[in-house]
């Protein structure tokens, strides 16, 4: 891997499985598909989606020198089609990959779903041929909506390993692709070391690094530093991109009367350059031979939403969707290519205005994968931007938002740090979820379910471990109970030992057994029938369920 | 105020103003409206709904031994209305009382909205007599979305003292009510601290003190014991109760085939006395009497859902909808005797069944205020459930819910602390004003705007003055930049001092105004005409507004 960090550094990473739960492999055809299965104290399992890579499993040897093993060098790659060796082009030639396979697993759906997906353009798989060590997985609406983290380096307030241990850490936690937006020196390095251990796609912002090429004058910039930082990243296996090659020189003066006018690093950059120089985007003109290079390597195109809206008052105006015009005619050149695409979008939007970003981009795209940062629904809360954006991300996803970018607590006021990245991770699989259900996804509710039946049953240790976070579910119930017998207590600290409501519920429940009550239909002919004697027997087995609450505690969130 | 507190604990109450604010009346005839007026540091001020009362008026005495001043005792009071000294009989005979106009002048709407608003029943006016310490609030659709925080000791984790401190606080971050949901013993002592010294309507469940009074068992209650509880509460001003009239014999067995039956406490309270009794609930039995009661102080209904569901699979369910169909008759005969309603919602519901929710409210009650818990948009995230509620409560607001019962961080796992409550009330105040930008609700998008500009102008004291939460702001700001200076420097900490796209963005405007370019048809022309020209001009002031990133850091949230 060329230069290395120290051993120090590399021994940081975190490893070991998630409390409560363990790795768990199924064999499909020749590929191992992994999942997470989180074991329940009454003999029963759920198996989860899983991100985290071999770190979670208890058998692997990490080893974050030699990187992860390079997997899929191991899988099929079929023949190109028409000069192009990519999914999109397998796809749309009716051949369903070893990558096709291993995700239908994973969703539990058929081959064939993804295959079609992914032909039609509505999907996408970031599989770069140079990332072997990846898990491949998909983006698009038809499937679970994934989440992306952005970590990133720079040279004054975070080291190489401590990148790769975000880059870990987030996937632990269930980032489904990792953007590294480094920025200053190492920039090669750091990426290097991330790829090599990334269990997940990664994506870029080349224009970034190119800018480093030339001391950070943007008006400095040409195509060919461009294009060679492109070849230099496709080669170290970044799967995804960004470019915002749909900000023309004639939106730039669009910005202009804003609140506030560009808020995009790359679309500000863009701008700058094309002012400069009076010329079109070098990106825009010469975005044909981009998408050779691309298709070589079987790289996704995020076409950047360099003119997203930065506030509430920009949202969804004439430069925003200008600029997303021009990202559909793009799409489909590059899908002309056989190049795969998907298109980033805002940003901050209020609630009623949300839908109808969606709605245009699929008319003008269409239908590529949507991948949305949040938005956030409101600008007046800064230090709570993961809040503000989980609103936003979880209605774009219901209305067909494929991958969610995260947003953390610092968003707007400074760097996250590693507690900043979990946070903003759960946050979004919290808002990615929420839609997996509103969109009927197969088998989204099952966790659901599952877990309100722990929780109806006081099985607390099945509630923490079967929850987005374990670790934290368990240190809040511990504050208030901390005894190792409360973990399997029938009651909770709202209302105490001697009260419950989901106590009662059971003795109603059991009443219902007990009187073969199976349909609405028997209940309400019992109810003629049986109430009389209901009286004496819950008299005997649950009448005095109340005592004075010395032992509780106040503060109950209930009513 | 009958036994007092100890002195340590009174000296611990906060005051003073938040950060940035100042406490603002304006006289509206006799009235003295407050305002929390940000001063910005461009000479601008924007002033905000204030839900604080004196606690944040620099000027005031507090002393929580002597209680606020009973201000709406000097009020002018119309004289009954067939019997009833309510607000809603006085809207009805087309009278706007001071209540009215005071709130009239807080939300910017005139007096006849309020007033015809709550003749219709589509809003409340919670404002018992007895609680002259109150600053007038109303809740409708038609008005900013409210939130609710639910406070309550026990003896064993809280004081008096901490209670009343926790209205304080919660009022301080922008609670519009306080619920007291205090058991054990000290109920009344407790509740009477906190309504001499609430600035805001407080809400109580009678029956949580009814069932002390029996000892903790269900069985035991009766009407009378009720019957005097709630007359004790409304002696002491209590300004609107949760009722579960609704929960009736026939609907208590639809709960037990739910995968988490029953998890209202006053829903499971009243369902056990039905099982053991065979008999109608006492609640619904004499609600008539109950409404004369409360038509007596103007206390407002909330009737509560004591059928809502506590998981996903339990949404929208025949339980619950067989309760709303109760509360809708319920709500007709409350209004038949002058009295105000609002009713209570979930709970845990996925967003596609959100809207519904609202709608079937909104027939089946005759659009009284909707006053909603969350809902929780998925189960799986103890530990997050303020966010897992938050995305529920900002589209059930939108869709026309009058007021959010926060949920904080530690529900279903523990007891909020002081910092939880802030958080669930940070979090709902989120909802609340995303569903006001949503809604189009006159003003609400001022102070987005506020903050953006400040964003975009690198004014970054008054970005965090704007906030909801400027102290929490200005702290993540200072975790990377320290510094005084950086509160004032044309930078973050995301791009770093030498590079930043806003600056560029600036860079484009003073461009377009240099030009003289104010519209698009301007900038369309000027960019055909001189953008030539731009190239020289563009070096000249801003070529070089990137250098290498040394100083600078990395992570950068932007793509």
């Amino acid at each position: 891997m060329g230069t290395r960090v120290s051993e120090t550094a590399v021994s940081t990473v975190t490893h070991g499985p998630i409390e409560g739960s363990s790795k768990h492999y199924r064999e499909v055809d020749h590929l191992r598909v992994p999942a997470r299965r989180i074991q329940l104290t009454n003999g029963e399992h759920l198996d989860v989606y899983d991100t985290s890579g071999p770190y979670t499993d208890a058998t692997a040897t990490i080893d974050v020198e030699r990187g992860l093993p390079p997997t899929r060098d191991a899988w099929h790659r079929p023949d190109p089609v028409n000069g192009a060796s990519t999914q999109l082009a397998w796809a749309r030639a009716g051949i369903i990959t070893d990558e096709m396979r291993f995700i239908a697993a994973r969703e539990g759906v058929a081959g064939e779903l993804v295959r079609d997906e992914v032909a039609a353009g509505r999907a996408v798989i970031p599989a770069n041929h140079r990332h072997p060590e990846s898990e491949p997985m998909i983006i698009g609406k038809r499937f679970a909506v994934k989440v992306n983290a952005n970590i990133g380096n720079s040279a004054v307030t975070s080291s190489i390993a401590e990148e790769v241990e975000k880059m870990v850490w987030a996937t632990r936690w269930g980032a489904d692709t990792i953007m590294d937006l480094s920025t200053g020196r190492d920039i090669h390095m750091t990426r290097e070391w991330i790829m090599r251990n990334s269990p997940v796609p990664v994506g870029t912002v080349p224009i970034y690094q190119a800018l480093e090429k030339v001391n950070g004058d943007p008006t400095e910039l040409t195509w060919e530093i461009y294009r060679d930082t492109v070849i230099e990243q496709a080669e170290q296996g970044v799967d995804y991109m960004t470019v915002h090659a749909g900000v023309l020189l004639r939106y730039v003066p669009l910005a202009a009367k804003r609140v506030t006018g560009i808020v995009s690093r790359g679309g500000s950059i863009m701008a700058a350059w094309c002012l400069a120089h009076h010329q079109e985007s070098f990106l825009y003109t010469h975005y044909e031979e981009l998408c050779e290079i691309f298709r070589r390597y079987d790289i996704t195109f995020s076409l950047g939403d360099g003119l997203r809206p930065g506030s509430i008052a920009d949202a969804n105006d004439e430069a925003q969707f200008a600029e997303l015009r021009t990202l559909g005619e793009l799409t489909k050149i590059a899908k002309s290519h056989g190049v795969q695409v998907m298109i980033e979008g805002p940003g901050h939007v209020p609630m009623h205005k949300i839908a109808e970003n969606v709605r245009l981009e699929e008319e003008l795209c269409e239908e590529a994968p949507f991948y949305t940062l949040g938005p956030l629904a409101t600008d007046i809360a800064p230090a709570y931007d993961h809040i503000t954006s989980a609103i936003g991300a979880a209605m774009i996803a219901q209305a067909g938002t494929a991958m969610l970018c995260y947003v953390t607590p610092k968003e707007h006021l400074g760097l996250p740090n590693r507690d900043d990245v979990k946070v903003g991770v759960i946050t979004y699989k919290i808002a990615a979820h929420s839609a997996d259900l509103a969109k009927g996804h197969p088998g989204a509710q099952e966790r659901d379910d599952a877990l309100s039946k722990a929780r109806f049953e006081f099985r607390w240790t099945d509630q923490f471990n079967l929850a987005l976070d374990p670790d934290t579910a368990r240190e809040y119930h511990d504050e208030t109970m901390p005894a190792e017998p409360a973990k399997t207590a029938h009651f909770c600290s709202m209302c105490g030992p001697k009260f419950c409501s989901m106590r009662i519920s059971q003795d109603v429940r059991a009443y219902a057994e007990e009187n073969g009550l199976e349909t609405t239909e028997d209940i309400d002919r019992k109810i003629a029938e049986e109430m009389a004697a209901k009286s004496a027997e819950f008299a005997e087995h649950g009448n005095r369920v109340y005592l004075p609450l010395e032992a509780t505690a106040g503060g109950s969130p209930t009513r």
